[in-house]
């Protein structure tokens, strides 16, 4: 059966009930079919295509104690058929209560097609340096 | 003056030219007006809106030895108004012929406009893990 997502926000939510589930069935409802669908995980590189991409949730997903996670939408981009969000993701492994929550900042990207909205980009990173370690040093050029 | 850009591969070349320049008036140029432009540096927090965008761009080109920069587009999503490009990015630090360059994956996104395609979002992350130490740990969870 094939979920149709008729939102962006809709497709966001099942994609962070898919992860926070550890449920690579929903997970894979939620992505693009085709080529189009690119991934980059935190500390990762670029992963193309839907086979790619699955195959990465499919290792992060499998086995893994479910975690806890919020997310927050920071700003978006709009036009007819894409839609861009800039999210604010805070994650907790869920076998450890006591273990920190990772900050991550991800950019999504929804695009309309036939199916409904459905996620085709997720590129996700780590606020790893205070602000000024990384914008005041001339040695750090990006 | 005010440069129109005909499509985002033009911008997206003016970008690039303006930051291994170290020029901040035409980096200027390059990005959108107003509360949708949005930048993540690589290892960096979300900034939001033009001016905090171009703060940061000023603490980074300010007083910094031209780089070298070579880009190149791994994937693209299109629509009418909007294009994303998934780039690859390696950058050397222009005042050392020596020093290691430094591969980045960027997102960026181009929004036409009244004034052309312009920069709305760019989201840079280093792959600082080789793949599998990334996607093969179960307690990394993203």
């Amino acid at each position: 059966m094939t979920t149709e997502f008729e939102s962006p926000d809709a497709a966001e939510a099942a994609f962070y009930d898919a992860f926070a589930a550890t449920d690579l069935d929903a997970m894979a409802q939620v992505w693009l079919e085709g080529e189009t669908a690119a991934c980059v995980h935190p500390g990762g590189a670029l992963l193309v295509g839907k086979a790619a991409v699955m195959q990465s949730w499919a290792e992060i997903l499998t086995g893994a104690t479910p975690p806890r996670i919020e997310y927050r939408l920071l700003n978006r981009i709009l036009s007819a058929d894409i839609q861009i969000h800039l999210v604010e993701e805070r994650i907790q492994a869920g076998d450890d209560p006591e273990s920190a929550t990772g900050l991550v900042i991800a950019t999504n990207v929804y695009a309309r097609g036939p199916q409904g909205w459905r996620l085709s980009l997720h590129h996700a990173s780590l606020p790893l340096m205070p602000r000024r370690a990384v914008e005041g040093s001339e040695r750090r050029l990006h």
